[in-house]
């Protein structure tokens, strides 16, 4: 047998092994010592080792790999996981199967091997736009925009995948690496796949069985965290509250926002919030584009002064009237900018548009950055920004050699700057005790808390779905933004679905499109964003639950407790024919997803008129009539142009309020509806603060538990509890029961 | 000025600059030494360092980066370069441009800095099959099955390029190497571009200008080699000269070639045989698909009994009626061979279809394919191969954390196995001194004098054109295999391109398509077949002139002479009503090519009537008439159907046999007729040799001198020269000239 590893190779697996070293100087250090033990005769064997789970909070383990790195995903998003939230959910043994994983070291790369199980699903590995499950994929995992295959490259490669059988596998690394999710095949697996002769045998495929993922972290060290979870939804409420928890929004950043074309000017902007105001739409804030700065691609950051001669009074004067103001930008700066000169040796070797690359990572550059940002536009009251470009392409970006000051590399600069800029954009904001909410074409693992949605121009309206499910995996936000349509349906169904997203945006930045400009659905088209802003206190609470629980506010069903154990045990007799439900199940599920508990929204497409539904485990109800719709089935429906279909649980309670033009304001008070569907009893923790500021950090928030039970005679009986010593409902003022009946 | 570097990193910087390690225990001890050297205090700055050119060749210079590599390209490849031919070359200066490159350590990576000056074009990068120029593009040169894009990933992803400015680079690497090839701009570049806004200037692009090549070499060491030229043609001699010179396939090889159906029997393949007789449609061997095997995908290697229970016979019947046979395989063993445990050992990793991958770094696994190559299928008269699979795609190969034996990554094995395979293959057949001619889904750079054409499945004609005018600048073959069409109009015009390209096939294997199967157009599907025989000469010329000179049979529109030197003139100016010849230069020549010295070929496609068809400076003439058809110029024609338009330069010289059925045999005399275009004087050194061994290596061939000059009255004089002391031209009996006059 010949030796597999070269000599160099022998360094790195003994340094592995021996690794605690918290900084360069004593990785060094022992780097020299291990190299002279080597050279005195004592030479290890390089082979695979086990790697060892250190656990670091509760159901979540840890393994480090080689050299420590004084930069990844968590650093960079400045994650701190919540220790208290996580011991919350409980503690959970190791999962057995997982012990059993490898790494190896070879040519300064880490190869990584964790077990799969037979019909095991996988889901995760990235913001991906046309596949849910990722089993049998080869994914690098790779910043860039979305180019039309889910190959890794894409807005969000975030490096963490979940499994159905109750795990998650999170590698905090903030390079290019490689994911085989079950495509290798080792010829000493325990569990090889069967043999066929192609010419002869019908049972021949393509990509045999794999029993395992294997991940190529193209570096000298990484740190690799296990999730535990009874579910796949615990799993991800692991990794989310470990990378920070989720973002709660200002209330203003759940109501509608329309971006205005790019030359767009103080008296233009105006008249487009009178114009909301007329056609008596919703509107919370507004977008400028690139137009707003003196100079743009590169930027200034400045305002032009041409089109917005007083910025500060302009803010002042929408604020009163209840719009904020939101910022596109490239984080390039602009050689005209008078920053330029002292930002030069604090940027990177290559320009982008001709503009600076800031290395973030440098307090110097942050700095220039930050009071520019703060006395431009936070403090005279911009509500947050819109984070262009920092995603890909490869010909424009700076190329992967370029270098920076603070010794990142360009490709770790490359997977993390859009979820620096996020970073500290919020931390300005911060400053000022002002939560913002805003947009960013990249995020990746450690952005969970960051209050950012992401988008792109791809404009696929089925993909952008699916994106939002796949979303929910690797705590991210998604928007399916909505822009000029080629039809009046396209339209309306666009608008449909993006009410049910994290932002409803319209992006009218090269258009000027209004939701109204297709007058045949412009009654619709305000009802269904008048239907978001009523359930405005169900959609805040979803979002609480991202924050307290980890628990993502939009949900691909894959996350769904009835729907993921059902799926194991009817995909085992596969017939289009007779089983159609094991069909849908065995394919991905990827145009329907939960918004927060109760609500299930199955979004049509222009061009379809009937689709097919498919309920988790248990019975659902028509959301708008509260009609019995199926239980723990797959449906066809044929709903008509005018509503998106959605359905609540049995059980399900959705508090709602009247249709508003704004998301509810500090001292607003409004009334409560309480819908309730079904026949079993429910409950639903009704969560509110003051929507603006981060005082819930401290306590400063209520949760409000709205129960529905049975008395003895077995009729309901609603409850809504407040808390000790309260009196109302805060924002909430009078309160009323609905009971959906379907009659 | 922050430091721009990581400690990690200086070690390898100045490790880089002192490096002259030849093994890596050299190394090793080296690395220590630097080691300790910092640690007292001797820290270096790391910095870009100048390469240093050392002349390796006439023309050539290489530079060494990092440490010496055990493996590159030219190894793999077994590539000697062919110094003498080099030298007879010329030499030449330095390309005064590009003695400012440089080259800096990052993090374990090589990154290059090569400058391009203003409007100069490159070409090659690997085989591409949409575009021709590739300056502004990012590959990343990656073996892969060719995926709809040009991206790099290919199935030769060869790191090399050719500038208009007389000069060409290439990278020694076996990794997968990222170019930027004219897109990153420096903050301190010498040359920036324009800074423009882009709310208001029209100027604005989405793409500055870029004054530099810069190129990731993902390891810690490589060389770089430049290669000069008078203009693109010589630079592209020089480097196919240096990677060990071009191909000369047997005379066998030049014939047609029928690929049958996977599951044919010995009958089945006579039965076909005997249908091209009746048909009389040429045809020197006959592809076996994956079926002659007794197991494939994995394979065996070994005969199915059932369909070819007496092989050696078999082959031999077929050698008797002039007939060859090439086998179909890939490269994995099948665990149902009598070697897999003997292989196991000596084999990655990972399998691909449940088959082991030989190592074939290691003489013992290379030993033992060889004696069963031999014993099986040379020794009994196989006349050539088909390797198939060792190109991508991901989700089949081995993963890139695949080890080997021998200590070569997987990604190393990934970019060269189909290489390898080439080379090892080629030497079996030269032990019994019989030249072979045979497929191969991959090659690279190293793999130039090796006798296999690169195929795909990818099935578009138009890139198949572009791909076969790529692979005239990266040094390989290209066949644009005609399967089943859709058409009978599609099926003529693919077979007429295939019938300039280096490698006449159709491939049935899946359809068993025949050359008749499209009656309609039968009779001009053999008219197109039978002129390739007859050209059969100047073909073989072109061949011969790939091996002594270095020059491709095939070329791009961008090697010849008079295209290149006008394009940089007329690009000036452009405007696509009044300049259509700027604008058919500035965009990308794609669609004809030249094939040799004399013979441009301009292809139609199905469902065209017209195309344009762009002249080189000079007269050119209709090789069918002989009529003048343009000088320098874009002329636009409509040639029905009939023919493939084929055009000779003034001047041009083309000897012809008659029709057959086969390329000429050993013995077989055949009547020569040498047709001359044109007003011009003119030459051409006609090739001759056995077209079956290796002797031409030891100067066992003639070169023929046919001349037309003009006596003092200007009159035409015909010469044909022959060697000293021989009496006739060998293969080639009488000799008859023709005027192409146009009457």
């Amino acid at each position: 047998m010949m030796n597999r590893f070269q000599r160099g190779d022998k360094v790195s697996l003994i340094h592995e092994k021996l690794n605690t070293n918290k900084n360069n100087f004593k990785t060094y250090s022992m780097k020299i010592l291990l190299m002279v033990i080597l050279l005195a005769g004592e030479i290890a064997q390089a082979q695979p080792v086990r790697l060892r789970w250190e656990q670091v909070a509760s159901g979540v383990w840890k393994a480090k790999i080689g050299e420590a790195q004084s930069f990844d995903l968590l650093k960079a998003g400045g994650a701190i996981p919540r220790m208290a939230s996580l011991k919350t959910l409980g503690e959970r043994a190791f999962p057995p199967e997982q012990t059993a994983c490898y790494a190896e070291m070879q040519t300064g790369k880490i190869y990584l091997r964790l077990p799969l199980q037979k019909n095991e699903q996988i889901f995760g590995l990235g913001l991906n736009f046309k596949t849910i499950q990722q089993r049998g994929e080869v994914l690098t995992l790779h910043m860039d925009h979305y180019g039309g295959t889910d190959n890794g490259r894409t807005h969000a490669p975030v490096p963490f995948y979940v499994s159905d059988k109750g795990y998650g596998v999170f590698v905090n690394s903030a390079q290019y690496i490689t994911v085989y999710a079950g495509t290798g095949v080792r010829k000493d697996s325990p569990n090889p796949p069967l043999v066929f002769n192609r010419n002869t045998d019908s049972g021949w495929e393509a990509q045999p069985y794999s029993d395992a993922v294997e991940i190529l972290v193209p570096g000298n060290g990484t740190e690799v965290y296990v999730f535990a979870g009874n579910n796949t939804m615990e799993v991800v409420q692991r990794f989310n509250l470990f990378c920070g928890g989720g973002v709660l929004p200002p209330k203003w950043g759940l109501g509608f926002t329309q971006r205005v074309p790019t030359l767009s000017t103080e008296d233009s902007v105006r008249k487009e919030v009178e114009e909301f105001a007329k056609n008596k739409f919703p509107l919370d804030f507004i977008g400028l584009e690139p137009g707003w700065q003196s100079k743009s691609y590169p930027c200034t950051f400045e305002w032009d002064k041409t089109r917005f001669p007083n910025p500060a009074t302009f803010v002042r004067e929408m604020l009163d009237k209840g719009i904020r103001l939101n910022l596109w930008l490239n984080p390039y700066l602009s050689p005209s900018s008078p920053l330029y000169e002292q930002m030069k040796p604090l940027s990177g070797s290559h320009t982008v548009w001709n503009g600076l690359v800031p290395d973030i990572n440098l307090p110097a550059a942050v700095n220039l950055y930050r009071d520019l940002f703060k006395k431009e536009h936070i403090d005279i009251g911009i509500s947050g920004y819109k984070i262009d470009e920092v995603d890909g392409y490869d010909n424009w970006l700076w190329p992967d050699i370029a270098t920076f000051p603070s010794g990142i590399s360009g490709e770790q600069m490359r997977q993390v700057f859009g979820l620096e800029m996020q970073k500290l954009t919020n931390s300005w904001f911060r400053e000022n005790n002002r939560r913002t909410y805003g947009l960013a074409r990249a995020s990746n693992a450690g952005g969970v808390s960051l209050p950012y949605v992401i988008y792109d121009d791809y404009y696929d309206h089925r993909d952008f779905i699916t994106a939002m499910c796949n979303s929910s995996f690797i705590g991210v936000l998604w928007t399916p933004e909505v822009r000029a349509s080629a039809t009046s349906e396209e339209w309306l169904r666009r608008i449909q679905t993006v009410c049910f997203s994290p932002m409803a945006m319209i992006n009218a930045w090269a258009d000027g499109t209004k939701p109204w400009s297709y007058p045949d659905v412009a009654q619709q088209v305000n009802e269904a964003a008048m239907l978001r802003m009523q359930l405005f206190p169900y959609v805040y609470t979803t979002f609480a639950e991202y924050y307290f629980e980890g628990k993502p506010p939009v949900r691909a069903m894959n996350l769904i407790e009835g729907f993921s154990v059902d799926s194991s045990v009817i995909t085992a007799s596969l017939n289009s024919t007779n089983n159609p439900y094991a069909v849908a199940l065995r394919e991905d599920c990827k145009d329907q997803f939960m918004l927060g508990d109760n609500l299930l929204v199955a979004p049509l497409f222009a061009g379809e008129k009937k689709r097919k539904v498919i309920f988790p485990r248990g019975k659902w109800y028509d959301f708008y009539s509260g009609k019995f719709a199926g239980n723990g089935e797959v449906i066809e429906i044929e709903p008509g142009l005018d509503r998106i279909p959605l359905y609540v649980r049995d059980g399900g309670i959705i508090p709602m309020i009247p249709s508003v033009l704004h998301a509810p304001r500090t001292g607003e008070v409004l009334p409560l509806e309480i819908r309730y569907y079904g026949e079993a009893t429910g409950n639903f923790a009704l969560y509110d603060d003051d929507g603006e500021t981060f005082n819930y950090e401290k306590g400063d928030f209520n949760w409000y538990q709205l129960r529905v039970i049975k008395d003895k005679k077995g009729n309901s009986k609603c409850i809504a509890g407040l808390p000790k010593g309260q009196k109302s409902m805060g924002q909430y003022g009078s309160v009323t029961w609905k009971y959906m009946s379907g009659q």
